[in-house]
């Protein structure tokens, strides 16, 4: 199933706003305060939006430890009684131009980066990263532990790193992220150089900040020199905002990917809602003392990463993978080559050296995963069923998803 | 010319107590200070030693320009007249513990960075790198801004840096420097990762003196961020103080390699002195605006970090260098690869990536260079003959150094 000519045009548009879009994370807010349409009781987990009833095992308790952490209910059994009823409500992070990483919970008082796009306007949004600790909210744990840690990132982490950011008049991202491209990162599973990069672009407000003695600063600039994956949320939130400007009539290029505990699902620049098909295939490494059978699906809006050509599909810039999920140099660099059968382009401004600073595969085109049936790969974290992370991975979106769009473009735009 | 059954026991002692070296970064004083036998009359300069009258050109100008930075002399011609007349002594940098970058001039009031091996207790030395500007003292310049550059390092950020080093209680090189490499470095012609990991190190230490109002810790940290190369002379110094640990009767694994502007020269751990022989061979990338017969030889010991494994034998960790360098990332993986025929081992601590973490080349066997006619390759400045840097490339060491080195191994050793 080849391209349809009449996806060409708009293809090549998407492509263009695409790369053109210049993500600047301007500020640091509680959701409440900065997400449009966000409420008290709204809790956000990922995937395509589905009722109550339908989220399962870690997803689920992650929702539950949501209102929990928010004091939306006092324990577990009147959270899930709250859901029921309705007067806790549950909606997809993307509904609100928020992406979540793994379940991806967002509650009223945690604190969003707010990431502008200064070529259209448009505002994206992603929470913070928890800490290096496995169990964690986003991987469906909550307890004392993690109650306090995201206690910590929203009275301390996130004041500090949004008071830096706002006397520094907003960061740009993009150029932030093609360094780290020449740093060893690839955006999603590896952060290393984004994380101290982004560090040192705050340092003249830190060192400001300290003289004025702002409370926190020493604590958060610790924080960061010892989390490696810091920079995810604000890859993710950059990546968000540059997806959001895909959107045109006529295109089928895919402008997210995601899923839940019920399965994987893509929107498509040129198409209203999600395309749902079946839970991702993986191949994975997993952590010491856990095995296969364990392995859960309990939501991931990273992939967003890979929807802007950065992940998987720049892991020839991230060999060091190798050691985290596994694989061998060898596989990476030839399933990043195999990307670029299934992309509208290169990356204008994210490259792989390794490939003569080709610009990374850019702009998964629907048609072409069909015809070639190369399916988008994506490094991510993986959940254990009894939550937290147990490991990591690569995983494919599955072609029900495509197939589907492929449909409803052509119903929509005719042959 | 295989290696003599003598000197395999020895090249394995000499490799071990490399691969088990333990740099540190202890202190940063001035030359005088800490350099044993150094006086107020005594500029150091790269490469073998030779009298006054062989330096010729840059290199020349180079010492001229340290006696006029030092206040030795008025001007050029009294700077002359002192070095012929013995009253401004001229020496070589690894006679002292030092290691010069490209003309390597140290006078007794530079700062330089104290690094000792805390597996064997010997100490190297480098001085600071002078900033961006192509015009520096190092590569044969010396006129006002230079002067004011060098002046700003003594006087603002070597004190700066150093009292946040002694009060982190030194830093660990050697784990720095293979996180580095997983980062796109080589830590010889690439030092981006290294140079922001370092200020990362320090970071605890510079909050508490900002706190404390130390003078000029902001305008260090902010020289700090905007200089990728920072961190080269602390490579140097650590690789120094690696190389020297090779030090082994019988051994014929090189523990040195230098170049002045007479020649390129190595040392060798089972022998004394230096064998010297022609200058190196290149293959470069200019700046614009530069000429391949610019190209000048004025010295350089950054080549100590291939004594190590690092630089060009660690160079398919640092892909980005085709960029800075010339060639292609094909061409830095064959060569990288290539190495791995003249070396006794692979490091232990410094790895590649795309090599599947296999540990860099490590340690050049004389015999093992003559028999494969493969020489070791380094990733290098280059030089233009009116100073300044006016390009980087590729060197390669010259075979008559290898010849002559194994001419009197036998001489000493038999066959």
């Amino acid at each position: 199933m080849v391209t349809p000519t009449a996806a060409l045009e708009p293809n090549a548009t998407s492509f263009a706003q695409l790369d053109a879009a210049d993500p600047w994370v301007v500020d640091v807010r509680p959701a409440r305060e900065v997400i449009p349409g966000y409420h008290d009781r709204l809790v956000l987990t990922s995937g395509a939006p589905m009722p109550w009833g339908e989220y399962t095992g870690g997803q689920r308790e992650a929702l539950i430890g949501g209102a929990r952490f928010e004091g939306l209910a006092a324990d577990r059994e009147s959270a899930i009684a709250g859901f029921e009823s309705g007067a806790i409500e549950v909606g997809a992070c993307q509904d609100y131009g928020a992406v979540g990483s793994l379940a991806g919970i967002y509650t009223a008082s945690m604190p969003v980066f707010v990431v502008e796009n200064r070529d259209r306007g448009n505002v994206a949004f992603c929470n913070f990263y928890e800490g290096k600790e496995p169990r964690r909210l986003n991987y469906g744990c909550y307890d004392e532990g993690v109650h306090e840690r995201l206690d910590h990132v929203n009275s301390v982490l996130a004041p500090v790193v949004g008071e830096a950011i706002r006397r520094q008049g907003g960061i740009a991202l993009k150029p932030l992220i093609a360094k780290a491209l020449r740093m060893g990162d690839e955006a999603h599973s590896r952060n290393a150089a984004a994380s101290v990069l982004f560090a040192r672009e705050i340092l003249p407000s830190v060192l400001t900040m300290t003289e004025e003695g702002f409370p926190g600063v020493r604590e958060t600039m610790l924080h960061l020199a010892e989390n490696d994956y810091f920079f995810l949320r604000l890859s993710m939130a950059a990546a968000k905002a540059s997806a959001d400007a895909m959107v045109t009539e006529g295109s089928s290029l895919v402008c997210a990917m995601a899923f839940s505990c019920r399965g994987f699902a893509i929107k498509v620049a040129g198409l209203d809602g999600w395309f749902e098909g079946s839970p991702p295939l993986h191949e994975g490494k997993l952590f010491p003392g856990h095995s296969e059978d364990e392995i859960t699906w309990m939501g991931g809006e990273s992939t967003i990463t890979e929807t802007v050509g950065l992940g998987g599909f720049a892991q020839a810039c991230a060999l060091s993978l190798q050691n985290y999920q596994g694989g061998s140099a060898e596989s990476m660099i030839e399933r990043n080559r195999t990307m670029y059968d299934i992309v509208q382009g290169d990356n204008g401004s994210y490259r792989i050296p390794l490939f003569a600073f080709r610009g990374t595969p850019t702009g998964i085109d629907i048609f072409k995963v069909i015809e070639t049936g190369v399916l988008p790969v994506m490094d991510v974290g993986l959940a254990g069923r009894d939550g937290g992370q147990i490991g990591a991975g690569i995983i494919r979106a599955p072609l029900d998803c495509f197939e589907s769009a492929a449909a409803a473009w052509h119903d929509r735009y005719g042959a």
